[in-house]
């Protein structure tokens, strides 16, 4: 049974992975938190960009020795591959950690990941801690991974009868807080959600046609180009073809303002949500009610 | 068993009901659509202020005589008493509506609501119908109105090893997001949260001495005052105290930016989420990282 400190330190984990969202793809937003053996947090770290450190190493580096003997608490199973770094099992067995507590194992790994090899290497492994809690941040890579597709939210407007392409600002501020990996223009072009002025983009995409090509294939070709979550903008046809195939995993309505007179309310038609989707959420923004839906 | 376009009339319903959110009470945010007798939409309202039309008799004064025979769609029960308005289940009634479809029933009619009424009126009536969905917007009112007390958020900002109140930009976001009715201040003053320009704001209230006074009287006495929504404000000792209580029912963390560096991380301190939360929600802001915990 994990301990009241290494609980927190799971939820610390949980909390600076969420700094890699809309940047890792298509690696996974990962948080990891070092405690040395009196329990002592020594070290922390994410995966902050693809291409750069894993979370362990990022960690392991911050604690140095002091990791001797103590515990890794990371929110998902160390990968046990070479890639662009070293497997980040590696790098705990040469840390000399005892214990490592994982929230999420790795479905690419299909058993053979580094859980079961640290296991082998004499190391106290304990897994599904507070798994639920993890996936807040890494449930949509893992949808993303286990579905081969990326995760597709549509966000639009609902402006007296016409269902309408968001806002520049609103797009902004949804994209923000959807971490979306990239955008699908009406026209086909395929474009990061927040431009990274830090390095090259993860996008090297052929566009997209999406008056011709079905929605699934376009976004096998998207998840190819290493996207996992896709935010669908422009008119409305793009998203009404992807609802109807099945194909969209979030909706995000505004509902224009409706202005009570002495009369009442001028009668706005329903608000074009899609058959097939639940309110997950609405809540009030300055000046439109938004509302969230998922599939039934 | 509601139709196809009576349960797209209740998430309308539910949809518009938002706008209510942080104006309404202590009166709950409701919302109603009036499909006539083919199924049309003919009207929609919503409360949105205390002391003004409630959701029914807005969408009936839209509405017109095309009520007539038709159904009336609302995300809580009709309301059974005279207050400052007439009882909404007579607007009904003198309306003509046939049939009445109920996202959520009214805990304070205790069986003598609306509903009961109406059906002795011989109008057919349908409760629970896309209940769960209605209780994204009324589920704070209907929590605070069952316990006795405001819901409370605590947001804080979590800043190297100090826990700090959230700077006003973000609270003002918060604000908007949360819906909340009113902020308790360091200094005991409980003031609105979104000042209304339309009325006089819902705040008669003595002061609290949050350095004296126990966090359940405190709260009693907010929620006699009308406050149904919640904001703690200013320093840890407030929130720490309301918290260790049992009494905050949601937590927003932000934490500051962590550097990346050659090195690894600094080993910022565990973001001090107290014991008994869970992570529900987790996401990246501009400059820093968004956590959103509840009672476990």
């Amino acid at each position: 049974m994990p301990s009241h400190v290494e609980l927190a330190a799971m939820r610390r984990a949980i909390g600076i992975s969420a700094t890699g969202l809309g940047r890792t793809s298509p690696n996974p937003p990962v948080g990891c938190v070092i405690l040395d053996q009196e329990g002592a947090v020594v070290g922390e770290g994410y995966h902050l960009r693809k291409g750069e450190a894993h979370a362990e190493v990022n960690a392991l580096a911050a604690a140095g020795d002091r990791a001797q003997g103590g515990t890794a608490v990371v929110t998902l199973e160390p990968c046990n591959h070479h890639g662009r770094t070293p497997p980040c099992r590696q790098a705990l067995l040469d840390a000399g950690v005892h214990r490592v507590l994982i929230a999420v194992m790795d479905p690419t790994s299909r058993g053979d990941g580094g859980a079961s090899v640290l296991r082998d290497a004499g190391v106290t492994v304990e897994t599904g801690v507070l798994e639920d809690e993890a996936l807040t941040v890494l449930g949509p890579w893992l949808t993303a991974t286990t579905s081969g597709r990326p995760v597709v939210t549509w966000p639009y407007l609902v402006d007296g009868t016409a269902v309408r392409a968001l806002p520049d600002e609103l797009l902004a501020a949804e994209v923000l807080r959807q971490h979306a990996d990239a955008i699908l223009r009406p026209d086909g072009r395929v474009t990061e959600a927040v431009p990274d002025s830090h390095g090259p983009g993860i996008l090297h995409l052929r566009d997209i046609n999406p008056a011709v090509e079905l929605p699934a294939a376009a976004l096998k070709s998207i998840h190819g180009g290493g996207v996992r979550s896709l935010l669908l903008s422009g008119h409305a046809d793009l998203g009404e073809r992807f609802a109807s195939a099945g194909l969209v995993d979030r909706i995000v309505a505004y509902l224009a303002p409706v202005t009570p007179s002495s009369e009442g309310y001028s009668g706005l038609p329903l608000p074009g949500l899609p058959r097939g989707f639940r309110i997950t959420a609405a809540g009030r923004g300055s000046s439109m009610v938004r509302v969230e839906a998922e599939p039934i």
